[in-house]
């Protein structure tokens, strides 16, 4: 029998999968938590204090994950190096670091340890915001179409917002840095010794297409003349679709994992991207949802179309050969996360605990036994701003409907069901705009906890949803990419949809639409679209005012302790 | 030194407060828990079962207060029977029931014992609501002018409402009623022996005006032909006004209450009115705010105005003299205790046992620490639908404004806040109307527990606020009028005026509009007006739909279960 492992690297830890090439069974895993974790506060070793906003990572912590669990993998399983044929990762994204031409991280050399630029920057690194803002305006200002694959909006999270921030802020750091690079690049090149740049995070992250290109030198310049030539210099044009192979493993590499020098590496990938295949999904008209404590959309095209909102599409930067629609719900999770903590009366957590219950569990339990309308609830899901279809970070949550009988569950459920009419705006809106959808299939961690949500969701949409029987979705699709790089040749497959057909599965368990539940979600679905339209679309600014309020109130607070 | 007992009979109990009549001083206070209490499950004895939504009370238990409370402050005290000149009380309204020529109720003959029509039905008997659907629409049908002094609408809870459940459910009952009178007059009645009516009561509650009388015959004929002569047969046209005297005590309420016979009885009253010169107001421009579980808004005028959404107004109705106007907001209070027991983490229930501090202190600690409009939140205050001025109990709950930051004081002080908007638009809809404010009187619960909502008050309606000295005001104002039933030439006063100038007290402790903070809220209570008007008036009906959504879920849920 022949194996791959996936290795996915996470915010807090990396975590290896090794996975039965010929059926995808997942033999053994293991978790590396990074040593620094989450830089956030001050640097290691010197100490230097980080501003608010920072988000910084240690890449040496990405080689230890190598270093760890690859072996450990390996011993647990008692598989032979000889039959591991291939290997792939996925890394959160964008997630960016400068580095020396060799590739050495500038944070590990000694004159630049000490300055906060020089370390990889994590995804939820925010502190870009005013380089985002001028990438947005000039964008406008210079009519640049790139625009609209992105909704209109590029994030502080992503490529150039972060390679601008360092330019502005440390521009000798700046210079020095030979190579600027996605830590998944960059870990694939620790693998192989072969600097290699993939079309996922290129395409979702750097505003790259394959039929344009990176933006033109002329708008870089209007960011800054020193920006100019950021491509050429200091990044690659040679873009690779997944599914590639991006090298053989190094002898250092080699010695790192315990595995065999050449063995194949595959072009590196996103963790929520290398799920759809992971997820069966290797074909159009079925969405998958990465569901935590935001929701990420997958759909696969075959033609392009600006679908307005989306979060971004790119041509092979899910599956090669199509085009990869992404769109997102900035808060789903995190909704119920934060009713638990800030909304939930003491009786519930006293209950949860007399009966040994998880207090989601309780929440679930005792919201399943309601009737969908019965509350007479209805909720705007926007706690964190709206990414899909709006593109406004300005909006805020509306709930509207509570009398003095209102119950907490009534509440939790209402959370629930306002972000499946998020999801539902989000497949309609993919509909109407010639991207077609008939199913839902989910991984993450919703499905694993909460069944009331995936049946609302089902109800809502009216579509049938499949649940991935992957609980590692990203490590087995990363797995799944490094059997495609070794080949059939190797052991592996030649395509990452054999792969698929081979390797991923659904639980048996699915969820379908109940019909009356939907004719009741259809007439709530009404209302929430007629609120979505007037505070979201109509030109009713009341949230934006009522942020603009605060925004004074509190500048006015730090003004008097000033 | 002379003396006046005011006797507040409440919901649960009744007090009788001892008072000096000379300064206001309050010398002894006395309370008596009604040993029936609020009868809402089934009748005393027979133990016949009630329907839902019933609310009665025994008679008897009126007598009880006299005869406990009376001696009790008497002896507290020392004061000697001859001192005390004046008794007045005042009653929660619409409260009423059936008695015989002679005044004895019906429920206290053995042949209506067992029959709960018999008892005395509470304010909040809510079982008479499809009368008032009736009574609205025959009103509207027939276009009766006195619907716009309520406001356009005659709540379930007033007079005919329930008289007319007794002849609908029990017309054999209806028969032998010989009267039909508020229990505010049959204790008066008690206590002096001869029937009177009061024009509080009756304007209030019974359709009643000083200038047109009660509905017309053809009206209460097209309701129930029954019904035609109910003003006639069982009540009175001879409607006094407050401040008058009803009569001496009896030597039977002499023997129950150790005072001595022929001692001034007042008019009766009813507890939110009787509040009004207790808080020092006689005049038009001060509004009188009796807070608790919701707020009656009390404001007198010179001139008769139709002023929408109003509860109502009745000439002579507080203060004779002038229209007395009353609005109302429905939920108040009871959003603090509904916020507190549904959505208050445990965390805070934690730091306020740790702390020994009551939740609502700890909340209104944490709230006041906040700025205003810092928090970006808004409510609407519509828990328990709106009675001022929107007349819509379908109305609902709405909060705007969250986001994954929000706390739960953030959501507390939008709460305290959102009612303090209401307020706003109560004054305004006055001041617009020809009824002009210029100044707010808070009695009742709310100033003694939460400072922090009486300066937002003051802050949102930009008028200083002043707060009654009396505890007890509704006691107080009874004692008042007790000592003008007794008159200058015994010992009392010859009008409410004086008994206001000499008996009433304001706190030195006053609330002052801060301009910095009154800015603000202008900008949020533009915002609220929006929404209110979105939501409330511009025929934009998301929360009806809601509920009927809910209603149809409800009732779907019933036809699964039967």
């Amino acid at each position: 029998m022949k194996y791959a492992i996936g290795v996915d690297f996470g915010t807090e830890s990396g975590q290896a999968v090794l996975v039965e090439v010929g059926t995808g069974s997942e033999v053994a895993t293991a978790v590396y938590a990074y040593s620094n974790g989450v830089i956030d506060d001050k640097l290691p070793e010197s100490g230097v204090p980080l501003e608010p906003d920072w988000a910084l990572q240690d890449p040496d912590d990405y080689i230890r994950t190598f270093k760890t669990t690859i072996p450990q993998v390996l011993s647990e399983s008692g598989v032979a190096p000889a039959d591991v044929i291939g290997l792939g990762i996925d890394f959160t994204a964008c997630t960016m670091l400068p580095v020396k031409t060799d590739g050495t991280p500038l944070c590990r050399l000694p004159e630049w340890r000490a300055t906060p630029h020089a370390w990889v920057k994590l995804w939820k690194h925010h502190a870009a915001q005013p380089e985002a803002d001028r990438i947005n305006a000039t964008a406008r200002e210079m009519n640049q179409a790139w625009l609209d694959r992105y909704g209109g909006k590029i994030s502080s999270e992503w490529f150039f917002s972060k390679a601008l921030q360092i330019l502005d802020e440390a521009p000798e750091l700046y210079a020095a840095a030979d190579r600027l690079i996605e830590a998944a690049d960059w870990v694939v090149w620790q693998l192989t010794g072969v600097e290699t740049r993939n079309a996922c995070t290129a395409g979702y992250k750097a505003i790259w297409s394959k039929r344009e290109g990176f933006p033109p030198r002329v708008y870089f310049a209007a960011l800054d003349p020193g920006l100019a030539d950021v491509v050429d210099d200091k990044m690659s044009r040679d873009i690779r679709p997944v599914g590639q192979k991006a090298g053989g493993l190094s002898e250092q590499a080699a010695a790192w994992t315990g595995l065999k020098p050449g063995t194949a590496v595959a072009i590196a990938n996103v963790d929520a991207h290398v799920a759809v295949p992971a997820a069966t999904v290797t074909e159009p008209g079925r969405m998958v949802m990465i569901t935590g404590t935001s929701i990420c959309h997958m759909v696969l095209g075959t033609e392009e179309h600006i679908v307005p909102g989306m979060c971004g599409y790119v041509e092979d930067g899910i599956i090669p050969g199509f085009f990869g629609y992404e769109a997102g719900q900035s808060c789903v999770g995190d909704h119920f996360a934060w009713f638990v903590e800030n909304a939930l009366p003491a009786a519930y957590q006293r209950e949860a605990e007399a009966r040994g219950l998880d207090i989601h569990t309780l929440l679930e339990e005792k919201a399943a036994a309601l009737a969908p309308g019965e509350s007479g609830l209805l909720a705007l899901d926007w706690w964190n701003g709206n990414r899909s279809v709006l593109v406004d970070v300005d909006l805020t949550r509306l709930l509207i409907g509570a009398t003095l009988a209102t119950r907490p569950e009534e509440i939790y459920r209402a959370l629930i069901e306002a972000t499946a009419f998020g999801t539902r705006v989000i497949v309609e809106t993919f509909q109407e705009n010639g991207v077609p959808i008939h199913e839902l299939v989910a991984c993450g961690g919703l499905p694993e906890k909460n069944k009331l949500l995936m049946q609302i969701y089902a109800d809502v949409t009216g579509m049938p949803i499949r649940v991935s029987a992957s609980r590692q979705t990203p490590a087995l699709g990363s797995a799944m990419f490094g059997a495609v790089a070794a080949g059939a040749a190797g052991g592996g497959y030649d395509s990452i949809f054999e792969a698929a057909r081979n390797m991923a599965r659904l639980k048996d368990e699915d969820y379908i639409p109940n019909p009356a539940h939907r004719e009741v979600y259809d007439r709530l679905y009404a209302e929430y679209v007629l609120l979505h339209d007037m505070f979201g679309r109509a030109g009713n600014d009341v949230m934006k005012r009522l942020k603009q309020v605060r925004a004074d109130s509190r500048s006015q607070i730090e003004a008097q302790h000033a």
